[in-house]
């Protein structure tokens, strides 16, 4: 839990000092970029202060430990994710029709979760918004089955079409069962078809 | 991994004395009873060898720790379970038509999920056959599918319907959002009609 949400302040978080807040944006950014490039596995402290160009102490003093740059990578992307959810482009973003919304959603979570179950492993935990991200999603998928004229509970339809998304299913069907992620999505997507159509 | 399984004696783990074995047998039905009767959290070693009438010092020298005993329990818990449903009554053991026996299996396990996530919050572990009991269950869902006449990924399918079941999903829907378990469940029954109309 983070003090500042214990102790807002006139409803805000404190600000960080500007240098600061783009010094660990830069830190993020370089971090991110070195987990598309390679793997999470194989982003060090080192690299990231190499990145960003600046000293590798300047990276411990903003994180602490590698674990704790991987928390904050974490809650950083699934910032990210929701964004372009919300705003950002069509079919993941408002503008497509809804269920090519849903089957865009369900791509991008699948892709998404399995960077985020590195990140997590690299971290030792689940970030500060785990139970947020849940949330959201959850929401997301609800408006977009009433969008489609789902009848039902469509909150526990929310909750059954995410349940595929939990970590160790995907791990279970791409690791252990060797699917390629293009079946599980296109089994996901029958499944969706399934669900509205009920 | 138990050592038994991987130095087999002419295709048969080597027995345990027998009066080792019916020791360890009322010792684990002592602590089921417990478990069924209390919560796993007030099911104590000092419990256990009271009701099964043996000293503590017993207990411990079988199961090593109270973390040990409930990993036992978890393990036996599951062989209990799958029995019921390979060769138990009906509706989860063969007989019922397969839409009744998929409702009972649903229904009771989420029941067995539940006792489960208590267990392995006691054991600090999962116990030794995790993976075999998802492999368990999602065997017996994809081949109730197939006798239910459903088309399509039974495997993908079999896999999204046993999702829900994940603790965390159930945790959420029974403790988060306070959901009767009831609802939980006809949430679950209405989701496989929807899969097998498909």
């Amino acid at each position: 839990m983070d003090a500042f949400r214990l102790l807002p302040l006139a409803g805000e978080p404190p600000a960080e000092r500007s240098d600061a807040a783009r010094n660990r944006e830069a830190l993020l950014r370089a971090a991110a970029e070195l987990v598309d490039h390679c793997s999470v596995e194989n982003v060090t402290m080192d690299a990231v202060a190499q990145r960003a160009g600046v000293g590798k102490g300047t990276v411990f003093r903003r994180f602490e430990s590698r674990e704790g740059l991987m928390a904050a990578l974490l809650d950083h992307s699934e910032s990210e994710w929701q964004a372009s959810v919300i705003s950002g482009p069509p079919p993941l973003g408002p503008g497509a029709p809804p269920l090519e919304r849903l089957h865009a959603f369900g791509r991008s979570r699948i892709e998404t979760t399995l960077t985020h179950a590195a990140l997590i492993r690299a971290a030792g935990r689940t970030g500060t918004r785990a139970y947020a991200a849940a949330a959201f999603a959850a929401m997301h998928v609800r408006y977009l089955l009433a969008q489609l004229g789902a009848h039902g509970d469509l909150g526990y339809l929310a909750t059954a079409l995410l349940a595929p998304f939990e970590i160790p299913i995907l791990e279970q069907q791409l690791v252990l069962e060797q699917r390629p992620v293009e079946e599980v999505q296109a089994g996901w997507e029958d499944l969706v078809r399934r669900v509205v159509a009920g």
